[in-house]
């Protein structure tokens, strides 16, 4: 038999580790703390909810078939806020509304590689990412990162073959939280201009940088849309993430070709989504900006318990976004280390392995914390379990 | 360059069809009949659309993630239905939930083929079908059907090589209409059995079959998950096109490699689209019943104004679901047809061509009507607007 697509790559972290807290009971004592999955845990405001239900009421169309690349005033609104948000010209042609950031990854992979190209993605990598160019017989060509996880351009240029189709760029990033620097997002930019090949450039997590500039000023060269494929997510920003709302901005040529795949794949975005994800980006600003603050206040948390795991020789690799990278001290792998501190501390969060190649010896010693879902008080909570932990080898 | 996946395949005819009709404008006296599109033009009931609303207030959780496979109740429900409409065994693990029955369909190729593969599909096909192909690398296999649009299973198995992963029916068909025998399915099943492939059943139109007992009887063999694959869709039951909620049930263990796919793709189906499903089949079975009825008046309808075209050399070669599959007597191409219709007769449908593979013969003589989106009144206007039509070349 055939080695099927998916036979080609690995179940999905995320369901995996839920399987390792199935059938599993904590004591209300000591609960488990969650830290697995990049995801709010609370519903959008009441007034999202309300519009979501009127919408659902006294908009016929919303129930029914749109186009495949979106409605049309959601792909204007993107286009005229990403403008005034980052500068230069974008036309609402020139953005898609998705199901969801993963399906616009998808799209764009599909629509500028074939099998056996290649595409370089920095290590540790968002694991959907490798899911999708595993399954689409893509190559998928690590580049390790430096200091305080960030890549380097010189690096991505040795790794350029006739092959590459993309770099990818995660930022601020998944797993390691660490916001790019602006300059080194345009010297990528550059790199990828020049070899002809296409920046890929996730911002998922674009609205809890910690920055107030825009982060890259990529959308200011006229010819942005021949280089850059950027990616968002309406999930995060007014938690929709049972919605499956994300986009695409790119040259409308290419979005021709993601229409494809697009059709074929979802035929349209869900509408209530849409709506919703519409309606957020007018009338929620607000309220956006304070939960900007409150994820802001999580991270300086973070960044206030590390010493008590510095004591203990863990180290904080990356910070931000929905975040904390961490280095554990202890000899075990750490994908055994995330299954004994759930038996253990009560504590589920995802192995540095899940984001690095399979075999490699990098992810052994890193933990990836999702420390949007708990306040400051839990994330403390948190760090005084993992500063008492102590593997079994160690008793 | 490389040939990217999407452009290995042609746009979508859908909307290649809507821009035939963009910027034109057609007179009150002689608006647009627009039979191009297999979508019900109303809304869901208000009761589903009430629920909805309901839950987008009361169910925080329904604007969250949920599991990759779908909600658990709704899985359990359609698990439940399936059995006692078909008979046999048919467990909640044994199906998963899509967004919409196309990405059951992508979700299904990904897991049992890879790059050069083959699979078999009876023409005239659903387009859609043949885009996941292309774009997966897997070869389409056409197998010519015989008399009232049926496959012949000894013509497939003529056509079976080291290859084939699977043989793709769609009953009732689209766009052929033509309900398949529970005989010759169940033919086919031998066969896929027998030659260690999948069968995929495309169950999409189901719920609007003209014949009171069940459409096969495939699930009544203990092991039918090994071999069959089946696939439905709760977008035309309940008027749920643009919420993109499908189901897809075969062995458990197909779907744990299915969920990668899925997790990569779309992470979950839309949360408040799968409770609108539940809902949908637990409160509008009188309902569906009677929308059922409907459809069948209207392809009674088509078949009481047929004289009228077979009295100009028309033939009807397919009728059921939502689908008329019409053979036309004119010299023209039929996709030169279909841009002709629009302009002179006012009527949007889509040409044979779009439905076979390029270049073949076949699709040249033939035109769909997609009659669901309208009553009898208007299908007896549509056919004296098509009686009264002659070609350019003609007059």
């Amino acid at each position: 038999m055939t080695t099927t697509r998916t036979k080609t790559t690995f179940a999905p972290p995320v369901m995996e580790a839920r399987r390792w807290i199935a059938g599993r009971e904590f004591p209300s004592s000591r609960p488990l703390i969650n830290v697995s999955q990049a995801a709010p845990l609370d519903p959008p405001p009441d007034g999202l909810r309300r519009h979501i239900a009127e919408t659902s009421i006294n908009m016929p169309e919303a129930h029914l078939y749109g186009p495949v690349l979106g409605l049309p005033e959601l792909r204007a609104e993107v286009a005229t806020r990403w403008q005034t948000h980052y500068g230069g010209e974008i036309a609402s042609d020139q953005v898609a509304i998705t199901s969801g950031c993963n399906q616009a990854f998808a799209a764009a992979i599909s629509s500028i590689t074939s099998e056996t190209d290649e595409v370089i993605l920095p290590t540790p990598w968002y694991f959907n990412h490798k899911m999708w160019l595993d399954m689409q017989g893509v190559q998928t060509v690590p580049l390790a990162t430096r200091d305080g996880l960030l890549p380097d351009p010189k690096d991505a240029k040795a790794l350029i073959t006739k092959k590459t189709r993309a770099i990818v760029l995660v930022t601020p990033n998944n797993p390691g939280g660490v916001e790019y620097p602006a300059e080194l997002v345009k010297r990528f930019y550059a790199l990828a201009k020049k070899a002809g090949i296409k920046l890929i450039v996730d911002e998922t997590y674009r609205d809890f940088d910690s920055r107030s500039e825009p982060a890259h000023e990529l959308f200011k060269d006229p010819k942005w849309d021949q280089t850059l494929i950027h990616l968002y997510s309406f999930s995060k920003a007014y938690r929709l993430t049972g919605h499956r709302v994300g986009a695409m901005i790119t040259s409308a040529d290419l979005l021709t070709e993601v229409e494809k795949f697009l059709d074929t794949v979802a035929i349209c975005p869900n509408q209530l989504g849409q709506h919703a994800a519409l309606w957020g980006m007018r009338n929620l600003g607000n309220w956006l900006a304070g939960e900007r603050e409150e994820i802001l206040a999580r991270r300086d948390a973070i960044q206030t318990n590390m010493p008590l795991l510095e004591a203990k020789g863990w180290k904080l690799l990356g910070l931000g976004a929905y975040f904390a990278y961490l280095e554990h001290p202890f000899e075990m792998a750490s994908d055994d280390l995330a299954q004994d501190l759930v038996k253990r501390a009560h504590v589920l969060c995802l192995p540095g392995t899940m984001f690095h190649p399979e075999g490699s010896l990098d992810g052994k010693q890193q933990l990836r914390i999702a420390f949007a879902n708990i306040d400051a008080a839990h994330i403390t909570g948190l760090f005084a379990r993992l500063a008492a932990y102590d593997p079994p080898a160690a008793r």
